[in-house]
């Protein structure tokens, strides 16, 4: 019997990649046979937790039938967002915190979301309902992952639950929360050394919105300028993957960590629309969105119901 | 506030009319204001157990939208499963336990899906998660669900999950399972004094299959020739609903409660292809269906792998 793959989205976020970890962790545990693997790299921030909690990056993998029947999904249930060979494999399992949508299975499955924060903080209750205790380095990523969420607990997102299973996580781990949460979210926010592509699609996902294929990337900053001063180059790679990958439109969402404030850099030939769903003008290229930080509470809503 | 609604799929059996009535108990004990309501009468097998357990029937309604802005789902999360307006509201939570498919929101949901055989076993994890003690009537109720989906535990669809559930919620009732379980499965095999529209539709669901649009009915009998005696009645009125409706098939699953047989009486153009996915004959209009109890576990994923 193969092996059942964990995962979660392409473009991996910390919490894409340490649910999977954490998950796998659990179903082992459960008699299971599992491995939790990646859908991509590891961005800064996700390094700077494994590294911190001594943990083995996951194997990147591009399809996954070729290795296994059967899969568990984490963080995302979107067909467009997971594997690319998502269709020809077995969805025994999804733990998710966002909408649903594009997903369908021939069987009856294990489906788990609330409208919570952050995946592992649905697996935290996992653990509890299951009576297995979880090591140092797991509730350390678990951590992590609810850090880079919740913006340090600071995001629209965040939940009462979220909040607690932050504190009870740190105690497992042994951590500060606060001085933990800031330095991890720093180690996500340089942009320097990297290239425009990497900027647009380290954290960015593809939402079919009416008649629309929507492209929004996010990127976590100290300096939001720092980014902006990049513009042409941004918006010239836009340009260059939306004709590639049939984008209508491409947002990047620049997001300030420390300020809870965001600029959207817009691209597309009916950006105006964009515009028209936040009720703000196009300056320079870009809507400025105050208070806005997270893209699936305060963007993704509001862009499905203009377009839709 | 508009109260928010609460309700199974069409054709109600007893688990999507009592799984409303449990789900909408336990979530306004959890602060919310919740109403059960049906999508269709209820069937003498569910009558059976509201009058055993002394509760009302809840109101039926074919629309929503113009009474709630927001609903739970229990039982079903398929569109056209559901409420004709579902479109028109929001979806706060599901708890099911079928396949996902034909189901998208806009926004982040509680959504519990688990492989057993009733959703009342899922809600009766709910209650005790929540720490919420479950009235006798409301255990009697959520106990008559899972004789009703797993034919008194005997249907492959049962799991262990389920027949602890159904042991702790007997005794919760204070009923004796095996004796109570074969009076309410035999005050729902009489056929007699139903039209043929009623032993078709009772317990009937739509499913997309590849280009089919396939209606497959079931109901459960102690005398299979009762409902063969009919045959040329029922095949008629599956002419004219198919007609009506564009069904490409229609299949009357035709189950003996008591000795856990089915025979299928099928209609439609390519009814070939539904023999052939059997690997059988049909004969006189129909499948022999032999150890075939259960619609989702035995038919759908054979036919929806066949007409794929």
């Amino acid at each position: 019997m193969s092996k059942i793959l964990i995962f979660g989205h392409q473009s991996p976020d910390t919490d894409a990649i340490t649910s999977a970890i954490s998950f796998s962790y659990l179903q082992n545990q459960l008699g299971k046979v599992t491995e939790p693997v990646a859908l991509g790299e590891a961005t800064d921030e996700t390094q700077f937790a494994l590294d911190y909690f001594k943990a083995d990056n996951p194997r990147v993998v591009t399809s996954v039938a070729d290795e296994a029947d059967e899969v568990m999904l984490v963080d995302h249930n979107e067909a467009q967002q997971s594997v690319s060979d998502i269709d020809k494999v077995d969805v025994l399992a999804v733990v998710d915190h966002h909408r649903i949508a594009n997903f369908q299975t021939s069987n009856p499955l294990y489906y788990r979301a609330e409208p919570v924060g952050c995946t592992n903080t649905i697996i935290l209750k996992l653990f509890k309902e299951h009576n297995i205790e979880i090591p140092e380095n797991i509730a350390g990523l678990m951590l992590s992952a609810i850090i880079s969420d919740t913006l340090l607990l600071k995001s629209p997102t965040c939940t009462k639950e979220d909040e607690d299973a932050a504190r009870e996580l740190a105690d497992i781990a042994g951590v500060d929360l606060e001085s933990y949460g800031k330095d991890l979210l720093k180690a996500g926010t340089n942009t320097s050394d990297k290239s425009a592509d990497q900027i647009l699609n380290a954290d960015a996902k593809n939402f079919p919105m009416g008649d629309y294929n929507v492209r929004i990337g996010q990127v976590n900053v100290v300096d939001v300028q720092e980014v902006l001063d990049r513009k042409d180059e941004l918006l010239s790679e836009m340009d260059k993957q939306s004709q590639e990958n049939s984008y209508d439109l491409f947002l990047l969402v620049i997001t300030n960590v420390l300020e809870s404030d965001s600029v959207a850099l817009v691209f597309g030939d009916d950006r105006q629309k964009v515009a028209d769903a936040f009720d703000k003008d196009i300056i320079e290229d870009t809507l400025l969105l105050e208070g806005v930080v997270s893209r699936k509470k305060q963007v993704v809503p509001v862009l499905t119901k203009a377009l839709s």
